[in-house]
């Protein structure tokens, strides 16, 4: 499966390449239908010398996990400048990147399943998520949220999530009105609480005061209001 | 661990009470903490007995989580009479009612681990996922829905999912509070989604043409305006 000579690689070179060459798989195929014999021909080496690296298909899954998950997280980081839709649009912009190129292991972890629902696997899940929702905060500029500050940030976060599987389930929607719908979402799920919350209305003013008119919120509101007419 | 004449149970019956009797743990304690001798010891039976109905524990979480997938699709169904945003409102209560009651093992389960993320419990919860989304539309009165309805009604199932979860973690929002927010949500997101789609907007339209002044759904637009002024 190799062409010429082939390199000798280090231990922790020749796990990073057994890594990639996972991801690459899972990009296109959910984990549970890729085999050690395919990740093995992929990378050109032989099936006990992936033995050797990895002492079985979990914890390859699990190290392809945790570099995917460290690339996501990543993705939220956004400079602390500008108006706040802008900012939110950035990183959902970058967000369905991720799962554009992920596809179907997105899905499959997501999801969950056989090979995929272990602990360690859920408790990266969940540090993703935890990574989404302190940028957040810090873009808030706020240290100790309110519990319902909290609920508003961290089931957007779920919303994100599960529009995104939703999309990949056929895209029939295209991404990038899914990108501003879940920032005009943000928005939206933030002033219900803000409704019935005085301490949330403060917040929401504070949020929106940087917009410009012709951002993501202010072009919202005007359309909201015109529906309304 | 029990008192008086034991009743000889039939095999359904027998099974039926296990069943319960695990249902009854599961929501006091995490299924991966409830061990087989403590069911045992509840149902006042022997250890091998519970195996003579139950080839293992996962059999019987899953015959469990079977029944409790049912009681919980079962809330959803609701009279096709009245203004939507009343009928959303009743079928949220049921909801938390659910909720609250199998606390430990909703969010076990929901959170996947080691004894809970088999393929067979997947179907389950998508099963329920299911049941709600249709009983949504046949209440919205659509038999083929826009792909951007779907995504609506969907996302917004999960969405309802993760602000259950993450209110039984601590509680510290008045549930009531967040049964008539998930109805809000589910306004806003689709006022999203109609801001920028003709046929969204003709649906919400239609939704909320019968929602009376003193409804949910007129009660939170009356307090956005006064946020926003």
């Amino acid at each position: 499966m190799t062409t010429g000579v082939r390199r000798r690689l280090g231990v922790e070179e020749r796990r990073q390449q057994l890594i990639g060459v996972a991801l690459e798989l899972f990009s296109q195929r959910s984990p549970d239908d890729v085999s050690i014999d395919e990740i093995a021909a992929a990378a050109g080496i032989s099936r006990p010398l992936v033995y050797h690296y990895f002492p079985g298909k979990l914890s390859l899954y699990e190290a392809a996990l945790k570099r995917a998950a460290e690339d996501l997280a990543g993705r939220f980081k956004e400079p602390q400048e500008g108006p706040l839709g802008a900012r939110l649009l950035r990183a959902m912009h970058r967000f369905f990147d991720f799962v554009d190129d992920h596809g179907p292991g997105f899905s499959a972890l997501m999801r969950g399943g056989p090979a995929v629902g272990s602990s360690a696997t859920n408790a990266l899940i969940d540090s993703v998520r935890q990574a989404a929702y302190e940028q957040i905060l810090s873009h808030l500029d706020v240290q100790n949220p309110p519990a319902r500050l909290e609920l508003v940030v961290r089931s957007w976060i779920s919303l994100a999530e599960s529009t995104a599987l939703l999309w990949l389930d056929g895209r029939r929607i295209p991404r990038a009105e899914l990108e501003s719908q879940l920032v005009h979402d943000f928005a939206a799920l933030a002033a219900v609480s803000a409704a019935y919350d005085e301490e949330m209305g403060a917040l929401l003013r504070r949020m929106i005061k940087d917009e410009p008119p012709n951002g993501p919120f202010a072009d919202l509101v005007a359309r909201l209001l015109a529906l309304a007419s």
